[in-house]
């Protein structure tokens, strides 16, 4: 089928466009769509050259652009619906039947989510980012009070880019504690983990996932030996079994859904940014 | 107008639901939404559960609640819509011109969007997550000659949850480099940064609100006086303007509205996920 130019066109920063067409977009696997994300149009400047851009497009593809929207302002976007593309606003499609269940009007104020409208969220989705860092990798145990969650595992399950995500996307304070090789031989949950054990939670990954994503970083070791994953996996799921502690196989989940998935089974609370 | 109830519903995360149903509720500032979310609803026994959420919700409340949902499969969505809800599905609304303009039908397949279904990117992005954490706070400069973009200002300027973000979100590698008193007094873009100012971005923040920032904390310490944070931010300004390096003032910018400007100064190549 070829390819399709997709433009993501919004009067913010157009992420959430964007993972939306994405989600839309991935229902259909037999073609191949160039993304354009065109974030902060919003005046009738950026409106003309975003225009200009599709009906280019247009022209020379011979089929008119994928066009999807987030314009909150209903004169720009009527504008821009002037151009050869085809149009799918977000807005325009959800705000009307709102409005009429909500019995309001809506603000039509540019720029209200992913914004710093509420500060004092906004400090506290900081304060975990900052916290996430300061807690990566075992360290700081002793602020291991302030953490929502403990995430534990070998090294390279996923548990750094899994602790960012849950603080970054949801305000969540995400310690993560790699358990050690003296630690794997005990059989039980290491000492600095047992005072937190209620909010640990294990990390599990396939033993041959694991043997590739060591060795990319550290080829032909011990650390990266299939012998050494196995034993090391074999012995934190025993760990895990032994203590009776929520874990989660997460080899062929994105962090998107190991996040989802350790807030649903610890019921954590979070926020929306 | 009181507290008004949210159902979020998806068949995988429910993260792109979330997103886009905030955007669109932020728009009625005046009622406040309890959400509640359900994600990994992919059968008809979790449907029936989260029907009859909806069901008790509606009786107690006396109103009927937003449901927004992404159920990719048809026979699902129809049995949850069966419940008495204002239902909202992403899917149902642009699946059907979707398959019309692009002449080809929808894959139905469930979780085609944050999943693991493209291996390779997917390693990049935790590359580069590992990378940003790498070189957080001017760790590791050796490696910058890897980073896609390294982030310069001074401390508690919005260097390290953008440099996370860029990562997590976009697949960049970012790094970020804290300007010190020394280098401050300079006037001069640090020695470490020079070979590579194509990529260096500076971040600057209001001098009133950076005081804010450092002095929770740590209150009452030079680090956070407000002469202090003038005569950094002042300095900082100065080595922007005089070497001209591309700069943002992000006092009252999101983390993702600062991504997404530092992507379009830059014109940085990312990735969807």
């Amino acid at each position: 089928m070829g390819t399709r130019t997709v433009f993501i066109i919004s009067d913010r920063t157009g992420i959430t466009a964007e993972m939306l067409s994405h989600s839309l977009l991935t229902q259909f696997p037999g073609i191949e769509f160039d993304y354009r994300i065109l974030p902060f149009v919003d005046d009738e400047a950026k409106i003309a050259a975003a225009k200009q851009q599709i009906d280019d497009d247009a022209k020379e593809n011979g089929v008119k652009p994928i066009v999807f929207t987030t314009l909150v302002n209903d004169n720009l976007r009527y504008l821009l619906f002037e151009a050869n593309g085809e149009f799918f606003d977000f807005f325009d499609r959800y705000i009307a039947p709102l409005e009429r269940e909500l019995k309001q009007t809506s603000s039509h104020r540019v720029g209200e989510s992913h914004s710093m409208s509420d500060a004092k969220k906004y400090t506290s989705r900081i304060a975990a980012v900052n916290f996430s860092v300061h807690c990566d990798d075992g360290l700081h145990p002793g602020d291991y009070e302030r953490a929502d969650v403990i995430l534990t595992g070998v090294s390279r399950s996923g548990k750094t880019p899994t602790s960012l995500y849950l603080a970054l996307h949801f305000g969540i304070f995400a310690a993560n504690y790699p358990i050690t090789d003296d630690e794997l031989e005990a059989s039980t949950l290491p000492k600095i983990l047992q005072p937190f054990r209620d909010k640990v939670y294990g990390l599990t990954i396939d033993p041959v996932r694991l043997q590739q994503i060591r060795s990319e970083r550290r080829a032909n070791s011990a650390y990266s030996e299939l012998s050494q994953c196995r034993y090391e996996v074999g012995q934190v799921e025993q760990i895990y079994l032994a203590e009776g502690l929520p874990n989660l196989n997460a080899t062929v989940m994105s962090i998107e859904e190991i996040s989802a998935t350790i807030i649903q089974d610890l019921a954590l609370n979070r926020e929306i940014f």
